[in-house]
């Protein structure tokens, strides 16, 4: 998208990093900013995250070839009514949302086959432009998902520009993504989120690095995520069934003190832990 | 104990660290390894974790003024026997174990006062003296767990040794260092394990970093973790009920979309999880 003109709606850790990075490695695009908070605009502009700041979202999507959506999910459906009136005639639309089945539906109803979901493997339990960093999409995994209304040219224009980004990606179904990532990203923030229900403050004095790495993305935010998982909520139930189960399995092994059972359960998930780390060394 | 004999029962990651910090942080101590395989002590003797490999328990502590049993937990009792008869007469024992209220009693019963317990909080998933790390301890905090009984001059020396190789020292009783391990550091490990068992291996491929440090722990050794647990089984009974609490709690609010409710419990646990993050910054 040399030359083009680039709408980033939400400026904060996703889509301040974002704009680094354009800036980066896409010479000649124009950044466009969007936010509610016009210091945090300001302050995008100054790291050089933005090119231009946009008052209204009208203003913001006018010129965009391309327009990303970096709020919380929960607030995608009144942009994209707010926007589309806006948009130029061929301008490609797509998100960084967490969550892709009611996000996709919303954008292709919305929007039209020019919305093309997108979940960018990235971040951290950080908030806000101060922490984007021009190098969050190198090697990151990003989802795309597609359905069989998307627009050809514009699934190509999106995915083209996160590998530009550094990105590694692959396509599967906005349905597939959210049962899948309720399993490897929406359960383990409720686990990490639990956890940090128990220990008293004395408690946590003794905690190690184990403790920390478990529970880090309990950090998160809490209205991103409460978004997050009322929006994925079937799977997040069925998820948490699922975790239940395992939970009630471990409980009986421990009150039976089976020791040849526990240590086959334990086995059994280390091994898959181990198989996913060699996978993912990073 | 400069100019002592330091003796270390099970040479693997811990052991060997703690045989590479002595060699570097206490000039003039010699440190006698012993290991059931005697591939691993030849691979410390290189490494030089340890000055000398013993044939047998009997040999392994015969001249020794500090013994350190660093063998998974649920070999101490027979270990703590089979030493006992061959100790010199002021030698002090401790240990590595990460549940103390069975392994102070059977060290009281069987050592005597000269029994410490000790828990170092360092260590990780990896195994074996070949990712022992001189500077393991640095920083880490140190549990010690003296009772009534314990001599005061082994319980000042246990806590000089640790500090030197570099450990912050925290005393509790015995009872309340399983209670709170429980919780930050046993429950944590089975919560890793249960989310390792819900996703497909094409799920799992979607992981990003914050499933990969959540379920870091899970990677940990079977037999070591089935010793703990089944260890700490009161404790970890308790704690697992009190985690399906968390849990039932917040399906209930997903399952009645309750937006605020949700926030709340998410940005509770974020301000807690964030507390412990200053206070553990590393």
């Amino acid at each position: 998208m040399r030359n083009q003109t680039l709408s980033i709606i939400g400026v904060g850790l996703l889509g301040g990093s974002i704009g680094l990075a354009v800036k980066e490695r896409l010479k000649g695009v124009r950044v466009i900013g969007y936010g509610h908070r016009a210091s945090t605009l300001q302050r995008a502009l100054k790291l050089k995250a933005i090119d231009q700041p946009a008052d209204n979202l009208a203003q913001a999507v006018a010129g965009a070839d391309l327009v990303i959506l970096c709020t919380p999910v929960g607030l995608f459906g009144k942009i994209l009514t707010d926007i589309t009136p806006h948009l130029k005639d061929n301008a490609i639309v797509t998100d960084v949302g967490s969550t892709k089945a009611s996000v996709v539906k919303a954008g292709e109803k919305i929007i039209g086959r020019r919305f093309v979901g997108s979940h960018p493997m990235a971040g951290s339990e950080k908030r806000g432009v101060e922490y984007a960093n021009t190098n969050l999409f190198d090697q990151a995994l990003c989802i795309l998902t597609p359905t069989r209304k998307s627009d050809p040219a514009a699934v190509r224009m999106v995915s083209e520009f996160w590998k530009t980004l550094g990105c590694r990606l692959i396509k599967i179904s906005p349905m597939e993504h959210d049962r899948m990532l309720a399993e490897v990203s929406h359960l383990p923030h409720v686990a990490a989120a639990a956890l940090m229900g128990l220990p008293s403050r004395r408690a946590t004095q003794l905690c190690g690095k184990g403790f920390l790495d478990t529970t880090r993305i309990a950090a998160g935010d809490g209205a991103l995520w409460r978004d997050i998982l009322l929006d994925n909520r079937t799977n997040m139930l069925a998820s948490l069934a699922k975790l239940r189960g395992e939970l009630e399995r471990v409980e009986r092994l421990i009150k039976t003190g089976d020791q040849a059972g526990l240590a086959r359960w334990l086995d059994e998930r280390r091994r898959k832990r181990e198989e996913v780390g060699v996978r993912n060394a990073i």
